[in-house]
């Protein structure tokens, strides 16, 4: 597109922050001295329309380009494998962009059957590869996916045990576990809806249930204050008493779904099995 | 630093997964060439070493060199204002590096006085700008920011009051909030330690202590589905109804101390105070 005095500027669409987002992907592979160009007028001509915030998503695939845009002004946002996102503030004042995301998720799973076992995993990879510790089963929460379905997934992945989502009963927020990034744990409880183990085959060794009772007197499960405090959590749990957090759907300002996580609640359990 | 054949290779440190890091910031600015050249050795000496990942942080003052890095295979993983992470996978096998962060968290504070009023504010910018609306305070939790510590500083920000924190009451995960990453906001429950308010003046048009019944009677709580909800559940909590989680300081493998918070624990509040 061209702008009024008939210069090229970036094709970009609104966002609702009074910002416009350029999508890189729909354009072909260019020089950077075209992209030089076409940025500066694309600058120019956003700031005559009051705009504030420019972002570019960049494909990797532009990686020609980033020199160019950061030489701009513009500066790193945030980046997922396959683009780089750019932003660039107009206003003299100082921005008001969002911050990047700082935390990720995982979930542990516990599950127990009719006669008080649990179960358990050894995993071929990670610090306990080698070592005969049985562990709950664990994993990470994928980007856009709710907590209660991450733990329905992975034990399935893992075990091949069907669940349905009973309560988060505790969660630990830790920094620096990746760089300068953050992890939330939850502690997720399932109801088993099946019981025959089939295991997955590249990341776990073995799968069985065992006996709570001889789960919690493992130790390592003794060794660390944290695993002591959730295995207390998972005793009171199947004692009957502790409650933890349950899901509902719930809307708001959004179109979109999303769930709420509160305590002890009455309302129907309205979310879907996976 | 050289490789036995006196080749330059880039200085890197052992991350505990097998693989290294490069950190840039330890290099003057270079062209293009010579980065590509002490790369290209670089790989060659750390899969002589059966090394798997190697990581490049590169300032954002080295933008000259990602194209040079993602043509030799290395591609995003994740970026800050001031650097890109690229990453490169040694291995023929399917990389099991770490995901990148997902989330933003936010908080939401409840405070109550002893005469039943709840602290609200009305924001200066927001979507409830110039509508009258009082809402409860909320901000984002920072980077390497507990929880718990989020919701006390802001409101000490926001309004002058100190508070105690007492519980995460409820949260909710939204999807899609900001580009692809989701958000979690956590309802926290504080008790005020003070009473006189003193308004942030940059983001804050107005702050008091308003009867609870008050606020909860305004049409845009009554609005959404999630205020509702939300608005039941400190009700409920004030009438002495509702429990939800506390933090508890714990450690376990790594020596840093982190929170888990958990329902209605005896322990003590050993937590610091901001």
């Amino acid at each position: 597109m061209a702008d009024k005095t008939g210069r090229e500027v970036l094709a970009a669409t609104d966002d609702e922050y009074g910002g416009v987002i350029v999508h890189m992907n729909e354009y072909e592979l260019m020089d950077s001295a075209t992209f030089l160009s076409s940025l500066t007028s694309s600058i120019a001509h956003r700031k005559l329309q009051g705009k504030k915030g420019v972002w570019i998503k960049l494909p990797i695939q532009h990686v020609n380009l980033v020199e160019a845009a950061v030489k701009q002004g513009f500066w790193y946002h945030h980046a997922e494998p396959n683009y780089l996102m750019l932003v660039y503030w107009i206003p003299k004042s100082a921005h008001t962009l969002p911050e990047n995301a700082t935390h990720r998720l995982g979930i542990g799973a516990f599950l127990i059957n009719q006669i008080r076992e649990a179960l358990v995993v050894q995993e071929k990879g990670g610090q306990y590869r080698g070592t005969g510790v049985w562990k709950l089963p664990t994993g990470a929460v994928d980007e856009g996916e709710d907590i209660y379905a991450a733990a329905v997934r992975e034990v399935k992945e893992e075990t091949g045990i069907d669940s349905e989502f009973i309560e988060i009963l505790a969660f630990r927020q830790m920094h620096k576990s990746f760089f300068e990034k953050s992890d939330l744990f939850f502690l997720c409880m399932l109801r088993p809806l099946s019981f025959d183990i089939q295991k997955q085959e590249q990341e776990i060794e073995a799968a069985k249930w065992m006996p709570f009772e001889e789960y919690a007197a493992q130790p390592f499960v003794q060794k660390f204050e944290l695993l002591k405090y959730l295995h207390d959590i998972c005793k009171a749990k199947i004692d009957g008493n502790y409650t933890g957090f349950s899901p509902i759907p719930t809307t708001s300002y959004s179109v979109e779904k999303s769930y709420l996580y509160l305590s002890g609640t009455n309302a129907p359990k309205r979310h879907s099995k996976l």
